[in-house]
């Protein structure tokens, strides 16, 4: 089974819409509910749904909501853990460390690491802060699979090669710059200049 | 002419190169070096440029780098300013007003926004905090376009309709939740959950 982007993009939102109906005492969804709540076409979602669950939809009953939060956590990882180091704890590598939902999202960030004197051997958050040039020994030993890039873009991919180079398999990138890696290495951008392009965009479509 | 919301997230990361590109005293630029850099197909970045700009590339010499700035800049509205009011201003919020690029981006952050009555009155990043239960005579008042959505998820619908009364056009959503409002409302989100889950399923890709 293969999935776009966009798809998978839309489990998570699934995901969330269908504990938020659980925790109010919601036992069944059908699509045209989720339709409703979220936007999308009953056709998508009955194929989204389709694609991780081998339960068909029933037409009049619709699906249970349990079992889909459970297939939807499996499908997404949040039942695993995955390690994961910041570098560069700027305002916005900050803000990560005290978003408080990643571990719910299987995600673990273990480590920050950083090239600013004055910060190396603080904690942050509970994590200790380490020199970036330990980063070669330090990553393998924390079993890090994703590096969380916060670093200018200037740096970003220094940073990044020596993040694959250290043994990171993904790149977690918030640096408004395209990185470049070989093959074999997830790349995902959090280009907040893309999302702003695609409102604006809207705006003035609005406006014409 | 219209254009994919993918097509619209390209346009700030050629422009970003393009940049860059000048600023190493480059003058022209071929559709061949730009695939290898963003690693987007020569045939897309033809037609990602054409949808732009007037000006044919000419197949032996390239893009003039001033122009394509130029040109890319006006579309994204890079050349104008948008006013925008932050509301929530936890870490997450803190991060986006300490975020530098905005006002290049042509979007001006003014005032910000807080149910938090310790925070209310003070000033963050040079922004008045100001009373969210005043934003109704504020809004109109800041001529702000944009609502920045930064508080938890279970208070951003609330939060979206309030500035939607108030007058703003665009959400800019950093809740991680999906938000719903009429037709002539532009909302873009900035949904973490769903960009991990990307990389995540990349990473399992890998392994398998």
């Amino acid at each position: 089974m293969t999935y776009s982007k966009n798809q998978i993009r839309r489990y998570p939102i699934y995901l969330k819409l269908f504990k938020k109906m659980l925790s109010e005492g919601k036992v069944v969804v059908s699509s045209p509910v989720i339709a409703k709540e979220l936007g999308y076409s009953e056709e998508q979602i009955r194929k989204d749904l389709q694609a991780v669950s081998d339960e068909p939809g029933r037409p009049k009953r619709g699906r249970d909501l349990a079992k889909l939060v459970m297939t939807l956590e499996n499908f997404l990882g949040y039942r695993n853990s995955t390690n994961a180091v910041l570098i560069g704890c700027g305002h916005l590598g900050w803000a990560l460390l005290n978003y408080p939902n990643f571990v719910g999202m299987g995600l673990s960030i273990v480590a920050v690491f950083e090239n600013d004197e004055s910060k190396i051997g603080a904690s942050v958050c509970g994590k200790e802060v380490f020199d970036i040039k330990d980063i070669k020994t330090l990553l393998p030993e924390f079993k890090a699979a994703i590096a969380i890039i916060c670093v200018p873009s200037e740096a970003a991919q220094e940073v990044a090669d020596l993040a694959i180079e250290s043994g990171a398999k993904g790149i977690w990138n918030f640096a408004p710059t395209h990185l470049n890696a070989h093959e074999g290495i997830a790349i995902e951008d959090v280009n907040l200049a893309s999302s702003l392009a695609v409102l604006s965009h809207r705006l003035n479509q609005q406006k014409e």
